[in-house]
């Protein structure tokens, strides 16, 4: 043969699972989206049809729904970890599992109702290659924006450049973060909310030249605060809302009226990485690079 | 002919527009969308191509966001009836107007910067007819869910029934509503946050017989309390959120995990009315009826 | 009490069933989202939360289901017909019935396999009140363009209009159209490929001097040919396609560089009726208008 | 510092240009959904809001409208690779471009109107570091179903497995695939076209035991009979079509009705390379991994 079976992965995505714990007749809700896969010696399935080492899909989800009844399903890293861990201790030729789990937001309103909160959603992407495992959490549809403090010139003007530059312009985004973690014992709860802060903080408060500078030191912010992390990536939508001119009705617009445009966007992308960071290894295997 | 034209109407979907007020150093941001439509005598556009009575839909969207510069958006209401008034009382043929809009909620971050809500949307349905007017304001897209305190049986079995009756039930759903206001000189912000407090609410708190109980309920509460109100119309789908059956792992499923299913679900939909709600006149008219 | 139970129906929605039926080796495929909902005597669930009257919405699916396997399922619109029939003859606390079926295309590649087809959708809506009906049927999602034969101009110029004149520009838009059959004995499948055909062709080759004009030509076009069309509604939007300013890089732009926008877009929104059209009856109760 | 920026890109995203081209009366029509990104030496903008080396992506999605101008389009490979090579050719800090097409297909009413075909897209990925390139073409969202033709039987069953091994079934899934071209001198179009038809004829005709079986083979025969395709990689969710259970009705249920279920769904990714392949290099660059 002249060719061969390449990279490859299967499983099932977005199981959606809501669990609830009651506390006296305080409910708690845990709403999650969770997406396994599994790698291994998986040739013949691929080359012959025989299944002899292929974990069903629906026996993946199976596994989701009894594993969060045979044990609190608590942090979703944690509950990842589990599942990934299971998969490859129990089947032999599964060498690699992959966990991913959406966590979506609700408020309180009272004791045993809930409303969903915004439509940012809490994310982890847990990897297990035999013993070793690596978590990479973050967030994603985080929606910000500023209405000042955000500036745009100096950049090369070429034949193809109409761009006016600006010292004052809207910057709004929809954040998606992924970090990776390194070191143990984690409480994967109290630093995602650490992290979730600074990211908005930064955003919020450093004055922007550039939306690559914005990311940056959200970015930096996070690693140099959070020695759990050993790399941060984000990528960032910039969502223009432009001045809409209203010269030809005699009217001035001082930065007052916007058109929020769909497309095209600005899409911006970057990372930030600890000089002394752990190996990688397999942690972003298969995940978007961004 | 033997045919004509029938009922028409048209205008600009869907125009995004922000606007930013400031107070000092302290910032406020709208985000809306705006959708305008015009009827009148439109035949000869029909008919022959003849566009001498046709307000392009470019105009109708620059007139938005003129208007938002002339003179400060406020509520949603008012400036849709601004915008209504002014097509209906330009154009000698326009004899009718239609003007939407959707507000999407930001929280505050600091004195500049902003993220974004949840998905729920506040809306207005304002119609100017010659110097008439109504108003219909709502919402939707408000998720609610509760973990108790929901039944349902009692239904009639025929041959094609197999749901099994049940005391305890998760119920969840999207709200759609739409109030039709009545009377004068209303502050709508007041008036919507307490008929969303209302909706809100009653949800969690009634105990629930039947879906439709409970969007009664919600209907009920907010016309009995707020005399503003002549009707509301309310779409609810029912969020199905199965039991999983773990029996086959051996584990009993005491209403623990659940699967959120996505396709088909119910959807109940109703209004109430009050007994002496002023005529509704063309309030409703090309709105869904639900 | 001084309000009471408005309009009210409930159903299930969005049954996504696929059948398949063989002759000999050679399959067929009817792929259908199917909804219904009840209207009737509902007082009692709302008001008390006794649920003796309410044919569970589970029960419709089930419905759905067992019906597609009792008898072919035919045409989309006899399909409808019979559910709709059997819900109001079959409990008599339910006097009306409305049945909405989407069908989705699938283009053969061979005796058992499909590749679907584009995202038009063929649409009908039956209603079911009493021993009466109505049927209205459709598409939507038909997405067409035609790159030139449209016009633009001699619309009112108030102090808001900005919009340049044109001879010649893309006119696209994606078709929602629903027309309301007369008469009896009809061959839905016919009737549907021939209006689906007139829709096209008219959109195709009738000069554009207005989007209202091609909708009008299209309605009429379909009326004065098919007596079994009492009335149709159409809603176009106008997809507006924007020629590139490219004279700040020397270059010309003659209809030629094109920029499709998402939003705002036109919408246009009219119906065409037979001067001598079966009464409307119930046929449109709780559809959207356009 | 104890961290420093990692991998980043940036451009514009999701342009939408339809261009039109005129033989006498005969339009033809391409509608494309273009992203840009850019690479290089970009410290300074991420690190001080320093600019002078930030080609504006505004600027970028001038230069793509501009392109189309000066020049036919053409294949959209060729296209991406003239605007990949202009930014690096352009600006000494720019050393590496990505450019992504989609092209939407239409299909020809008349010499000047068109109706939206499929929501298959046809995608291009064009990578250009200094002075080489790669193309990687694919398509996404061809919809295919087979009624008959497919088994799954066979697979482990442990302690969470119910699923039910089956001789026949429904086999559905979404086909995204991504090529990589080796060699020179390529037929883009024809290229496509080709393996378009052998992925649809193999899923087709191809008897399946498994999903991973039938996208291997999908795969191989591509390689195996396109000489410039140096790799394969395919992503295909399957799609579950559950039979019915009809028996509660009396009813037998023989792969007649189904129930299509939109999640969770099955998620099989693979990939087929050739044995002699030319290096990838930086083709696959920031593009998901399936």
């Amino acid at each position: 043969m002249a060719y061969s079976l390449g990279p490859n992965q299967y499983g099932k995505a977005e199981v959606r699972m809501v669990t609830v714990t009651r506390s006296g007749s305080t409910h708690s809700l845990q709403d999650l989206t969770v997406s396994t896969s599994l790698r291994g010696s998986l040739e013949a399935t691929h080359l012959t049809g025989d299944n002899s080492d292929v974990v069903a899909t629906d026996t993946q989800k199976n596994t989701v729904f009894a594993f969060a009844k045979e044990e609190p399903v608590g942090e979703i890293e944690d509950f990842a970890l589990r599942l990934g861990r299971h998969f490859v201790s129990s089947f032999s030729q599964i060498t690699g599992a992959r966990v991913l789990i959406d966590s979506h937001g609700w408020d309180r309103i009272n004791q045993h109702s809930f409303a969903r909160g915004s439509s940012e959603v809490r994310t982890t992407a847990v990897t297990v290659s035999g013993d070793q495992h690596w978590v990479v959490s973050g967030l994603r549809d985080l929606v910000v924006l500023k209405t000042t403090g955000s500036e745009f010139h100096g950049y090369p003007k070429d034949k193809y450049t109409t761009l006016p530059e600006t010292t004052d312009r809207i910057l709004a985004t929809a954040v998606t973060a992924r970090w990776r973690y390194q070191g143990a014992a984690l409480d994967w709860s109290a630093s995602f909310s650490a992290i979730r802060s600074i990211l908005l903080t930064t955003f919020a408060e450093k004055h922007s030249l550039s939306l690559q500078q914005t990311l940056y030191a959200m970015g930096a912010a996070v690693v140099e605060t959070r020695p759990e992390v050993a790399e941060i990536r984000l990528s960032m939508p910039n969502k223009h809302h432009f001045v809409v001119d209203l010269s030809p009705f005699g009217l001035e617009n001082d930065n007052e009226v916007f058109y929020a445009a769909d497309r095209p966007y600005g899409l911006i992308e970057g990372s930030v990485i600890r000089d002394d960071a752990e190996d990688e290894g397999d942690a972003w295997y298969s995940l978007p690079m961004f």
